[in-house]
């Protein structure tokens, strides 16, 4: 999992990084930062979803054989509440892991002095493929 | 739309463009960037999930009265293909307007000199705010 | 819930009961049968569906004020294994209540002799409508 | 597809019948019933899901070899307004045909004596496997 989030370009570009590898389950932290907004000042729906994919996308790899990569195949995200505290936490989960497919939900939670706010719910697909092989 | 386009950060940070503006209809375009991919080296879900998000909310916003402004419910988004054209465009389109909610579909397609390939799918949901009002 | 789950024609058809009901939490139970089942003599998706959207909404009812009534927005599924258990419970859970909107989730277990499994999960958006007012 | 079809029983329990198959396209049509309505008397929305998800299913397999069953692993279904129309029809249609994944839409409109209206419209992946395979 390190190793292959160490070659998601996009999660450098906007500085998240990983928080915790546990089986079925990874965490992914993100800094606010102005250059991820959208209209209303806060961090944009896409940017939200990028965390939460990829803790999803890792959560289903840390149940895979070695030499297995991950590919998402579908998601879909309902966002709760606007994200305007300084840091992000999104957590993915397996539901039901399977040789070809993985369920996974996850969720981001902005972190504030005063508790944890769910701020997207995400539910979807990953799909296991040989390392070495082209996706789809 | 042009004006509230120009409020997005995000787009601005990855380089996308409003590239048409019809009634119900609008179209978003990116170029490939290094720093928007993933570990295969193609273009992350995320960023396909923003520009084609974002042409789906101007394109609810085209059927609103003016001084509203468009806040994403829900999406829900299949990827098809690997994002690794040069260009891409995403359009968005509503499919039922409405006073509070709008639903909207869209697609992203990567434009390569012997045509166009569908990369991602959406259906989603866009809510319609007064533009002085905080969302949820 | 139980006088508008009453009225819930679909639900006497298919032999679906209300099983249990708490504040933003209601159950739905139904017991295996032939006339429900798809191709491979497994209860039909949409039949899984139809008892996880009934115990979302009606979770979310039970956080809405009296007079309201509840519509189902959209919702998305997973299906995680086929449904061939004598008995299904769905149980439907409000993540955000909303004046407007409620973002609900939900499971199907099957219930066996040697525990429960999960048959399918569902995240959806339910919209409060007064009694009184015709939907859409 | 027709073999398959006459195995749901669930389509015989609500009556829908199979009324166009092409390759990549399937439509199913079903006539209003009391038994199948939800709170307001209108057809539920796990009917429509059924219709559509069904008319997707065989619009996969339309494009799969012989020998080859389909399962839906998830789908996602926004509603577009109120099922009150005498007569439904719901059509499947193939979006990326896959050796294992097949994406597709389809939409559910009511046929009335003034013309169609949009119903529901679903985004959904659905899975080939043999068809002497247990399936999950």
């Amino acid at each position: 999992v390190q190793a292959s989030f160490a070659r998601l370009t996009l999660m450098r570009t906007i500085g998240a990084h990983l928080s915790r590898i546990a089986p079925g389950e990874v965490e992914i932290a993100l800094a606010f930062r102005d250059d991820l907004t959208q209209h209303h000042g806060y961090i944009a729906a896409a940017i939200l979803t990028a965390i939460v994919d990829v803790a999803c996308g890792y959560a289903a790899m840390t149940l895979m054989p070695a030499g297995m990569s991950v590919l998402t195949v579908e998601y879909k995200v309902n966002f709760l509440a606007p994200a305007r505290t300084e840091q992000l936490l999104a957590v993915g989960r397996v539901m039901r892991p399977g040789r070809t497919l993985t369920v996974c939900n996850g969720d981001v939670v902005g972190i504030a002095p005063d508790g944890c706010q769910p701020l997207a719910t995400m539910l979807g697909t990953m799909m296991a493929i040989p390392e070495n092989q082209t996706p789809h």
